[in-house]
């Protein structure tokens, strides 16, 4: 074998890891001039935004934060938190945003299995974050992002202002932690997922690509930024020179008003909140039309109906916490222009094809471990390799090596093969409720009706709903002699769980079971879809 | 330092090399019934090139190429070698595409240099092939595209039907070589430009996003292949599943006709073709615009001017062989739309800034090490550094350290930077001339004319021209009694050199030397200017 081709090693002027930092870096030279954010009157150009991130990383560097230690969110998205996708890496920290959904308990639990070494907070959702530090074993430092608390440890805005002496240059190792996203998964307590800095890199630049981004695109911040950084969207958006807009709330008439006011070209959010747009728009079309990225669920054909009527270009994609986000799109052929409305509405909402920058998604039989004929009848599993593929999960080895038996990531959902190529989910092998784009673990319901002292077997699977996709749906056995009373139920769940976990059906029946005793949960949920 | 987040190492789940190899891979099933190729009525979808590549491969690996071997391709732009863009890096060996236009000499130097092992040739430029052969010490196997020939080992149709047992996979380090690039530089023998797969898959990627390529684009091959790989172009066109046209020659007539037939979005040409497109244009508009990358040379303001209103949208780029094509881009701010022509032409024209998988660009003082100031005076040398900069020069350790010296590839172009970030070129240091694209070492000129007995002294310089942004123009000193006839002296490079390196100019003339008896070359360069 020749050999003389492997004499050089890498040197600095050839080998830079991939981080989404270098994107921040040209972003804030090659677009200085440009708006980067807008909020509440406030607007900031790249050359700003650089220079506050170099701010924010070294203050952040002068409260402990290095390389591995972990940094907090606890806000709906700002500009601080767009921010922070940049700075917090720049320390080489690992940056944590916390569903601000979430209870106080398991809001408790992120901060102690994260380690946090401190939580930014916006005032807006300072009271959770109390009630959770009350809670938790570790005691992070707390910055307001609001910067009008009184009990902080400082306020975001004063670590803006820190003279800067970190910049922006990424980490030498690319296979270094960036982010750490808890997912509800299958078992009741979160797991913490974590990105590195390739990963986030090849994200980004796959997106541009896959999304077939412009230059200096408008984009309307509505995904929040806790669910899988926001798609990888803040990273991307350096890439592109691209003006970010948040609101304060997520409601439609912001949202509506914000893709009028900054000509929104771009927006990610999840179908439910398409379908308030659609309930809430004045009927006049947006020209040219606004690209959206939609996931968490298939948008129903009535929701692309709508959203094409009001000149929004929908793009249905498919991904996990695990895979960073979306990793496969129903991609659009020309040819399909011509189908009828029905299947093109079909079509749109199928899981689709590889996004990129992803090596391979494949539907494959896991007995055989072959893929699945392309009939659109057989199922397998979604199976995923690639770049974008978590390192794993922080602290739990048993549950990354199940991840990801034989060399692939596997999804949990079921799907078939149709012969154009396009994956379609028929169902979910994992026990996962997905509602409004939120994951909702049965068992973290399932554990809290147990400890109802009237319910003697409890089973909680996804109900089809036509506004959230799904919502949970709670079959109980009652001990003998209790009252079936579902309003106390549904009551008492939501002392302990977050509005989205909540059962919103309580079904008070003999539940199925196989001999040895494991509930069929296939049969409920054949069930709830009926009732 | 906490190290909780480095107990994870890369599985095949969440790791695999970049390789442009996945983008066909990807392509092969995500694109399978778009076209891909099309050349003198054959047109082949990426599902037949995927299989074609796989045939190939495995063809190639029959005749003993595997990781580390060289395959080198002296051809024009066929779907042949665009296939071979994918196939030799499957085998893992490395593809060295050779520049149709030089000499025999030249072809017979880059063959043994590289230690070829087959030589792939177009029936169309056999010959040349042939006379190199003679020269040359080593004896590749010679596979012939057009499969018309009687003495080759093998035909291309014939590899492209082995059976496959090798598949789109790329290597196991992403630094593996994945071509061979011979550039003219300061010193009369061409360099070998190694690239890696990690460094084209980059490449392709990032040109996504800064030339803003959208799904399906129809491309016509028009660039070499043999400049860089094309300008990593063939890559790209797997990432967004384009269709890629190959006229049978270069010309005007060929080009635009296919423009039409094809209906082409996007092409990329240096701007002596544009130029040539324009004097040919029939007054037509093309609507939509075409898209057309141009490098080499600044569009000067004419050729702009005539594009433009033949519905073209040109986007100059800029980089070196070294820098695997383009790292910069005069990127177009929308602002600018309101700028008079004069002034848009000139900002057209400029260098301008990193391209986004590019990780810094910089105009630096080489004497303290600095960036000039952007006040569009102070010049600098360009420098560049990032992932899509070469691994090295093949077998040239010293070359490759001088090149990059201090962690930066020095480019030898002197360049300034405006207020607004956008670098503009002023001065070349190195001792190059670029003419029609092409570059051409002003040593070999030199070298060349001192073997004719007249010639005293020889020093070659670059003379500004209309047609092809630089000639080559030779000042004389002759030998006591010799005649100044620059026909012959012309026609004698000519015999010895290929026509884009012959002086188009020849000047008899006292030749201006330091008082160590080196050569003025900047006095050379401006009387060539003026004269």
């Amino acid at each position: 074998m020749r050999t003389d081709f492997e004499a050089y090693s890498p040197t600095e002027a050839n080998f830079v890891p991939l981080s989404p930092v270098s994107f921040l870096a040209r972003a804030a030279d090659v677009y200085a001039n440009r708006t980067a954010t807008v909020f509440e009157g406030t607007r900031r150009s790249w050359a700003e935004v650089g220079a506050r991130v170099q701010s924010v990383a070294t203050g952040l560097r002068g409260m402990g934060v290095d390389t591995g230690e972990v940094v907090a969110v606890f806000a709906p998205n700002s500009p601080a938190v767009f921010e922070l996708h940049f700075a917090v890496p720049v320390t080489g920290g690992v940056l944590c945003t916390i569903n601000t959904r979430l209870e106080p308990e398991t809001v408790a639990y992120i901060l102690d299995h994260s380690a946090a070494k401190v939580v930014i907070v916006d005032a807006r959702v300072r009271p959770v974050l109390d009630a959770a530090l009350k809670m938790a074993d570790s005691q992070p430092d707390v910055v307001e992002i609001a910067n009008v608390g009184s009990a902080v440890s400082c306020g975001y805005e004063t670590l803006a202002m820190t003279p800067a002496d970190l910049f922006l240059t990424g980490p030498a190792d690319e296979w270094q932690a960036i982010t750490l996203n808890y997912t509800s998964g299958t078992s009741g307590k979160p797991k913490g997922v974590i990105y590195h800095h390739r990963g986030a890199y090849l994200m980004a630049l796959g997106t541009v690509a896959g999304w077939q981004v412009p230059q200096a695109p408008s984009y309307l911040s509505v995904v929040p930024l806790f669910h899988c950084n926001g798609w990888g969207h803040p990273w991307m958006m350096a890439i592109m020179g691209g003006k970010v807009t948040f609101t304060h709330s997520p409601d439609a008439a912001s949202i509506l008003a914000a893709i009028k006011d900054e000509q929104v070209t771009h927006f990610g959010a999840a179908p439910v909140i398409l379908q308030m747009l659609a309930e809430n728009s004045d009927q006049t079309r947006f020209d040219p039309p606004v690209q959206a990225m939609t996931a968490g669920a298939p948008p129903p054909p009535a929701v692309l109906e709508k959203t094409a009527a009001m000149g929004m270009d929908v793009m249905h994609v498919y991904g996990l916490t695990e895979t960073y986000g979306h990793i496969s799109q129903a991609l659009w052929e020309r040819d399909w222009d011509s189908l009828d409305a029905s299947t093109q509405a079909d079509y749109r909402a199928r899981q689709g094809v590889a996004f990129p920058m992803v090596e391979n998604v494949a539907v494959i039989n896991r007995d055989t471990g072959q893929p699945v004929p392309r009939d659109g009848i057989t199922q397998g599993e979604i199976a995923i390799r690639g770049n974008t593929v978590m390192k794993g999960y922080l602290g739990n080895t048993s549950a990354t090596e199940d991840a990801f038996e034989g060399g692939w990531f596997w999804s949990g959902d079921a799907a078939v093969v149709h012969p154009d190529g396009h994956m379609q989910i028929r169902d979910r092998l994992k026990d996962v409720i997905i509602s409004g784009g939120e994951n909702v673990s049965s068992v973290e319901v399932e554990a809290v009706l147990y400890r109802h002292p009237d319910v003697a077997t409890a089973a909680v699977v996804a109900k089809p709903d036509v506004k959230w996709g799904e919502v949970p749906c709670a079959f109980i056995e009652l001990r003998e002699g209790a009252d079936p009373d579902a309003g106390a139920l549904i009551a008492f769940c939501r002392s302990h769980l977050a509005g989205f976990k909540t059962p919103k059906h309580i079904i008070f029946t003999e539940i199925p079971k196989t001999a040895t005793g494991k509930v069929q949960k296939f049969l409920l949920r054949a069930l709830a879809k009926e009732g």
